[in-house]
């Protein structure tokens, strides 16, 4: 784990790093000793580790006291894009204008993408949890829409995270992973999403396995852009 | 309007009124002043004012400042129950031992009850607000199962209303007034709810026409005896 940068302000520290090409934030309490809970938080589609809505959260979460860590998708972000990634969203893209399925386009590209994000993020976590100022503490997970699709099957995976925030996205792909999925789960539905039908939103609720787990739905009708202004609250909400 | 008790405990001033036959109880802050929020609370079939979680809930918000009034729903509690009522909850009862649809026996009951039930709030309502110690502050309705069946016509038909927590039913008979609810509505609808079927839930919720409103769905699976165990939170939630 190589650290490039380090700023504090606002009593929050922000260290870029990279480990194994995977380039990544850790924002945490201004000098901050000890073990703490870490909130691992995974961007959407098209958006990388620093998009301002990522940055915004992770700060406050740091602020209240966790740590945080955002990281770049494969193929997103400052990590290069190879050609096949390239053509698999070309053709989500199109096929989205002709007005295919977007549920399964979406799934098809999480699906490609997913093997390799879980293993990013099993080898930050354990990185990350080795340094003193975070430690072996509760981990939980946020991500929306495609941190939605890759987040089910790292959680799936993965027994270290203990509580999640996921939604903005359906069942497609996702039924069997997420009926691996016990820990509490908040989940969030766009009642009238553009992109993610709403009964196909509800479902993927509705497959998780988690005893502990809540819907929280609320009307939008703008799509995309108004997915982006989705008020999360990982760290509040995520009961780590 | 008239108060027969009045007891203060824990910061919190419980007063029992009779008002027109309609009996009453009123929490506020002890030697509250001036105006406040007001939270009216509408409590479930069966149920009366003073259940054990609607104290719970009235003292909580009472002690955080807020004006809170229960009242006994036509037929219920302390309020004498004619022989029509007694033969529509017995319809109810034998309609659903019957495995007779229960959205639909249950919509029959409110029905019967929501003249009054709107009637009666509208009266409590002014009289309450009269009063030095609550006035004309922002007033919010909160109310489950039949709480929000008796609701959603009061809230339709009074505009004083600015905020409501409502859910736990479905949308038999009640579509046209949760058509004309503006304000913003918090819903709560229980995944597995033996009493609403999920879909019916899901549709009262789409029903109303506010455009601030939001949905949170938790799982259960052991009917009304959870049903009762709703941790409602009317005074955190209602934005009032």
């Amino acid at each position: 784990m190589r650290f490039t940068s380090r700023t504090s302000s606002d009593g929050v520290t922000e260290q870029f790093f990279t480990l194994d090409e995977i380039p990544g934030v850790l924002w945490t309490p201004e000098g901050a000793v000890g073990t703490r809970p870490l909130i691992l938080l995974g961007h959407g589609g098209r958006q990388h580790k620093t998009a301002p809505h990522t940055v915004s959260r992770a700060r406050r979460y740091a602020a209240e006291g966790f740590a945080v860590v955002a990281i770049d998708a494969p193929h997103h972000g400052d990590r290069p894009q190879n050609e096949e990634f390239g053509r698999i969203a070309a053709g989500m893209r199109a096929g989205m204008a002709a007005g295919e399925n977007p549920g399964a386009l979406v799934a098809g590209m999480h699906s490609y993408l997913a093997g390799q994000a879980v293993a990013d993020w099993q080898t930050v976590l354990t990185a990350v949890q080795r340094l003193d100022q975070v430690g072996v503490g509760p981990v939980g997970y946020c991500g929306m829409s495609m941190g939605c699709g890759l987040g089910i099957p790292l959680i799936a995976a993965e027994p270290r995270i203990r509580a999640a925030v996921l939604g903005l996205l359906g069942v497609h792909g996702l039924a069997e992973d997420a009926a691996r999925i016990t820990v509490p789960v908040q989940f969030l539905v766009q009642w009238d999403d553009q992109l993610v039908p709403r009964d196909q939103g509800l479902a993927l609720f509705d497959a998780l396995a988690s005893t502990e787990k809540t819907l929280h739905a609320n009307p939008a009708s703008t799509g995309m852009c108004r997915r982006s202004k989705w008020r999360v609250r990982c760290g509040s909400s995520s009961g780590i």
